[in-house]
């Protein structure tokens, strides 16, 4: 049960309209594995920071079992840096400042112990980068899922390499304003069955934020709500927790059947609702057991209905 | 198990991004007596027409249990007519045309025969009608609900009507933009709160559109999602086709705990997603029992999992 994650580890200054931060850690690998390591240990992380980046964020993942031989450290330059600013709604977003420093010329070098993972969560980067990292696996995973972006999706010099990682994965992670951009569709399931058929994944989620995930695969369809929060307090790293939560617990039971996807679903959404209910990862990093259990029974809960057909 | 119905029947134009239709028969009440028969029976129905409105419309609701005791029909006078017009993403409608004709001085009588109905479902008219139903009722139903609409809601003028009519009922069945119009909170879960601690009713339901329902009692919550459509065909009438599924089956099974509440949400939902399918309540005309039950099928096998806590 191994786990290679490849994505970003940055700094993030976010403001909500209630509150705001300035620079707390972030980044989707950093989102990954905070979700991750409570369902599955280890996690190989493969990302890049530079000289800036606190070691004792390092040494507390570590701790949790997350293995970072795939960690590059530019000691002279900055890390990642994305500061946002949220609407009222929540669901729109604008970026204020993205500085990419270290990441400007990342290519991530899987080290030998990652390498043979069985499971691999590709993180949004350039198509490119989701590549090259399939191409150094020494053994065929046995499950490989992508996150994306509209960035990559609607610029026409990332369409070739797009079509080429989609080829190469099992799982596509995608929102709904995403995969209408992909599939040229407004109908989402529509949309999730071009993908299915023409583009390589055999296995598309569809994340809809407050209104839960769809998981599509041949002709099925597969429901997860979002839990009926009172408060959304920052859903920054959401998705990443979601892709995090849904890949560990894949990871950990090895089964990569349509029902265990499914309950890889609920997983990551139980992950996702932990993670926007504070700034950053900080609620997943003070996560117990037992927090995750009763989360857990909230979901099913939450859609469980005994219902027999009239007579 | 008696239901009294009380809304529009009238006409509607409607045109979508790919089709239009002139002058179908609509109106919350059709929409309501059409979803309900299939699942109660008798459904007495409480509204006006004008000397327009085809006879044969009526004749074909009475075959299927419907009563139309409480119909008032104005002979020299035209039915309600309303035209609009569907955006690409269906959630918006602009609206072409509004004829009220015999709805300007509609005052529902209820007859004798349905005075005493233990249901009552008072579809989206002025507060001041909705009241006068229910002091009509000649004894006091098991339940009583209500939908209502933005503009009851924001225009100052009929803020006591609608206070008072909230006193009364027992379910509120409102959408998104509503619950949060009424109860002054952006967030769906604190309005629905707000509404069930000061309001008078003591379920919620939240209509989510094609992000499905949910329904709010106490401190509990049920979620019951969207079908994921392939495409929706015309949107007209589906809030109104889930509120006659949800309570026609509440009706017939005359068990108004949360657990069969939650049921009847399910029931609604698979009303309303037939209703999209075709123009009006076209779908609902010719649907079967087998229909039925295979949909409610499709509905429980969607959010379906079987996942238990790990060790």
């Amino acid at each position: 049960m191994s786990l290679l994650a490849v994505g970003t580890i940055a700094f993030d200054s976010i403001e909500t309209p209630f509150d705001k931060v300035d620079k707390i850690i972030g980044g989707s690998a950093n989102y990954i594995a905070w979700s991750g390591c409570h369902l599955c240990q280890p996690i190989y992380v493969s990302a890049v920071v530079g000289g800036d980046y606190p070691q004792k964020e390092i040494d507390v993942l570590h701790e949790r079992g997350v293995n970072f031989d795939g960690l590059e450290v530019k000691e002279d330059e900055k890390s990642f840096f994305w500061a946002g600013k949220y609407k009222m709604n929540y669901n729109d977003r604008d970026t204020i400042q993205t500085d990419l420093n270290v990441l400007e010329n990342f290519l991530p070098i899987i080290p030998e112990s990652a390498a043979d993972a069985e499971f691999v969560l590709l993180g949004n980067l350039t198509p490119e980068i989701q590549l090259s990292v399939v191409k150094q696996m020494s053994t065929k995973p046995k499950l490989i899922a992508m996150d994306t972006m509209n960035y990559w999706i609607k610029n026409e010099q990332y369409q070739e390499g797009l079509k080429a990682i989609l080829k190469e994965v099992d799982v596509l992670i995608i929102n709904e304003e995403e995969v209408r951009m992909l599939a040229k569709n407004f109908s989402i399931v529509k949309s999730a069955r071009i993908i299915l058929e023409n583009m390589g994944p055999k296995f598309v989620v569809v994340k809809k934020g407050e209104h839960g995930a769809l998981l599509f695969h041949e002709n099925k369809a597969f429901f997860a709500p979002a839990l009926p929060l009172e408060e959304v307090f920052d859903p920054t790293g959401a998705g990443d927790a979601f892709a995090g939560g849904f890949m560990a617990y894949l990871a950990q039971t090895k089964d990569i059947s349509f029902e265990n996807l499914k309950r890889g679903v609920i997983y990551g959404s139980v992950m996702a609702s932990f993670c926007v209910e504070q700034f950053g990862p900080n609620r997943l990093k003070t996560l117990t057991k037992a927090d995750i259990d009763q989360r857990l029974e909230d979901f099913v809960d939450l859609v469980q209905v005994d219902i027999e057909l009239r007579d």
